[in-house]
C-alpha cells in the first residue's frame, strides 16, 4: 500500500459550461479505514449529467460539492482493507463515492457484486441509469401496446434502457439522438422503431410529425431545450411526460421559458419529476429483473470507456456536450486479483 | 304549451374577450319530444369559465359550438312533457344542456333530483364544480395534515369547495381571490387560514411568501397568468399542481410562456390536468358525500344569481373578468308546481 491517493477536486464553480480549470488533480497518502469502514481501490467511476448540479451552489436535488472537496460519483471498487467482518480484501463492491483512486466508506453503504456480468455494467445498464429508466416506465410512463413513446438522449445510459422497456411493453418507440452513428445504434442495436438525428434535421417539428403520425403518448425528457418545445404540442390526450433531466439547459445561467401549461388541462397531461433515489427499492428490483436480460443479450447496452482518473474532467465536459456515445465510465484501475 | 322557446345563440366567435355582439337571442316554437325523450322547462342555468373554450374553433377539451347553434350549459329543469316512462311532468331533473328556456333531451341522460337541497346547488356545490374540487383533491392533490395548499379563484364555485376539503384534511389553506369582500368570505365563511387579494397586493411574490412561510405543497390552478408564475418557485419538493383551468389566459390570442420545467425534476413535482367528466363516477360519489354537509351547513357555498336568460351573455362576460362572487347561476324560470 505504498500508493498515493489521487482525487479530482472541485477547484472553482463554473459559470456556464464547466472547463478544465474548474477541476484539479490532487495527491495525498492513501487514508486508513476506521472500525466499521472499508478501503476500496477504484476500478470504475461513473460520470453522469446530474453531477453538473453539484458543481453549482444553487439549490439542486443533490447538495453542492464544496470548493476544495472531491467530486462525487458512484464507483465499483476492489476491497483493499476491511475493518468490517462482512467484507474481505479482493471483493468487488458498489457504493463508494468519489472521483478518487482510493475511498474509505462505512461498510453498511457497500453492496458486494456477484461475478458474471461485467462490473462496469453495475454503473450503467444494471446501475443507477438503468434503474432510473425502469422506475420511469414503471412508476410514471406505464407504456401500453400501440402507444407512441419518444425517448430523448436515446443512445444514452438511461434512454437506451427506457426505450427497450417501452418496446417490451409493445409501444412504438422513437428515439432522438445527436448524430447518425447514435441513430443507427438506436435503431439497429436497441431495436427502436425510428430515430431522429436532432443535429441533422432542418425542421424538428416536421421530423417529429413524420416519426409520430399518431401523436406522442409518453415523452421521456432528458434534454429540455428545443426538443421539449417541439414535443409539447404533439402530446396526446392523457399523455405523460417523465421529467428526468434537461441536460441541454444545465449550463444556462438563466432559465428559459417553458411551454404554456393550458394544454395540460385540455389534454389532461401528467408531467412528473423523477429522481431514482426516491424509491431505493427499485435498485435491487431492477438488478434482479435485468441481470438475466444482460446475460442473454436481450437488453442491449453500450459503454463509452475513458481510461485514467486524470481524464475524468475532460470526459465529463464532453458528456455535457453530448460527445459520449453510450454510458460514460472511467477505467480508474485494474483488478489486482484474477476474477 | 303556447310558450315560445328562447335560446342564446353563438352569433360569431370572439377574438379575445367575448362581447355582447358574439351572442344573439332567438325565439322559436317550443319543440316536441320524440319517443324516449323528455321536454324540460329550464329553471336554472349554470355558467362556467370552461364555456369560453366552446366559443373558439381551436381544439379544446370540449368540442366547439357551431356558429348559429345554442350555447351549451348544464341546467336544472322541470319536466313539461315526457315520452319515457321514467319521468313525469312536474319532476325536477339535471342533465338537459343549453342556454335555452326549453330543452328536449334523451331520457337516459337525465338525473332526477331529490327534494331537500336547493335545486341550484346541483349546478354548483353539489354539481360539476363541487365534483371537480372533490376529484382534484381525491385523485391528484391528496392533501395531508400540515401541508400548505394554495387555492386560486378561492371564492369561486370550484375553489371554495377544494379549499374546504383541504381544511378537512388538516392542511393550512391559503386562498387567492380578486377583492376584499371575496377574501373576507374566503376566510370567514369558508374558514381558509389566509387569503391574498391579488388585485390589491403590490407584490404577489412577497404576499405568497408571507402567507406560505413553509412553501407550497399543493397548488390548485384555476387562473394561470401572474399567479402561476409566482407560485412555481415556491413549490416544495414533491409538490402537486392540479391544472384545472387558466381563466386569466382564456382570452389570450397567443399563448404566454410557461414556467421553466427544470424544477419539476429537481423537486419531483407532479403537474396534472383534470377534467371532471373523465371520472364520471365521482359525480354520484360526491353528491352522496356532500349532500349531508350542505344540509348541516358544514360545507359553505355562495351563489351569484342573475335573473333572466337574456342576461346570460352579459353575466358570462363578467364571469371571465372575475366580476361574479360565488357560483354564477341564471334563474331562467320558476317552478310551476309547488315543491
Amino acid at each position: 500500500m505504498s500508493d498515493n491517493r489521487r482525487s479530482v477536486i472541485l477547484r472553482s464553480r463554473p459559470k456556464g459550461p464547466p472547463t478544465i480549470d474548474n477541476f484539479s488533480l490532487e495527491t495525498e497518502p492513501v487514508p486508513q479505514p476506521a472500525e466499521g469502514e472499508v478501503l476500496t481501490r477504484t476500478l470504475w467511476l461513473s460520470l453522469d449529467p446530474y453531477m453538473r448540479g453539484r458543481m453549482s451552489d444553487r439549490a439542486s436535488y443533490v447538495p453542492p460539492t464544496e470548493i476544495g472537496a472531491p467530486m462525487m460519483g458512484e464507483t465499483v471498487g476492489e476491497v483493499i482493507e476491511s475493518r468490517d467482518p462482512r467484507f474481505s480484501p479482493g471483493e468487488v463492491v458498489l457504493g463508494a463515492f468519489g472521483w478518487q483512486s482510493h475511498i474509505v466508506t462505512p461498510a453498511d453503504r457497500l453492496v458486494p457484486l456477484p461475478k458474471g456480468a461485467p462490473y462496469s455494467a453495475y454503473l450503467g445498464v444494471l446501475g443507477m441509469p438503468g434503474t432510473t429508466a425502469y422506475s420511469a416506465m414503471k412508476d410514471i410512463g406505464q407504456p401500453k401496446a400501440g402507444e407512441t413513446v419518444v425517448i430523448s438522449a436515446a443512445s444514452g445510459a438511461v434512454g437506451s434502457v427506457a426505450g427497450q422497456l417501452a418496446k417490451r411493453a409493445g409501444a412504438r418507440v422513437v428515439g432522438v439522438a445527436g448524430n447518425s452513428d447514435k441513430c443507427m445504434f438506436v435503431q439497429e442495436s436497441l431495436g427502436f422503431d425510428d430515430c431522429i438525428d436532432h443535429r441533422a434535421v432542418m425542421d424538428l417539428d416536421a421530423a417529429l410529425q413524420d416519426a409520430c403520425p399518431d401523436g406522442i403518448d409518453i415523452y421521456f425528457e432528458n434534454v429540455g431545450g428545443d426538443l421539449q418545445q417541439a414535443v409539447f404540442p404533439r402530446l396526446n390526450t392523457f399523455g405523460r411526460v417523465i421529467m428526468c433531466g434537461m441536460v441541454a439547459e444545465y449550463n444556462d445561467t438563466k432559465p428559459r421559458p417553458g411551454p404554456n401549461l393550458m394544454s395540460v388541462v385540455r389534454k389532461r397531461l401528467k408531467i412528473e419529476g423523477l429522481i431514482v433515489t426516491d424509491k431505493p427499492e427499485r435498485f435491487a428490483e431492477w438488478r434482479e429483473l435485468a441481470a438475466p436480460w444482460v446475460a442473454d443479450g436481450t437488453l442491449a447496452y453500450r459503454e463509452h470507456v475513458v481510461d485514467g482518473l486524470e481524464n475524468a474532467p475532460g470526459a465529463f465536459i464532453d458528456l455535457l456536450r453530448g460527445h459520449n456515445f453510450g454510458k460514460l465510465v472511467i477505467r480508474v484501475g485494474e483488478l489486482t486479483r484474477g476474477q
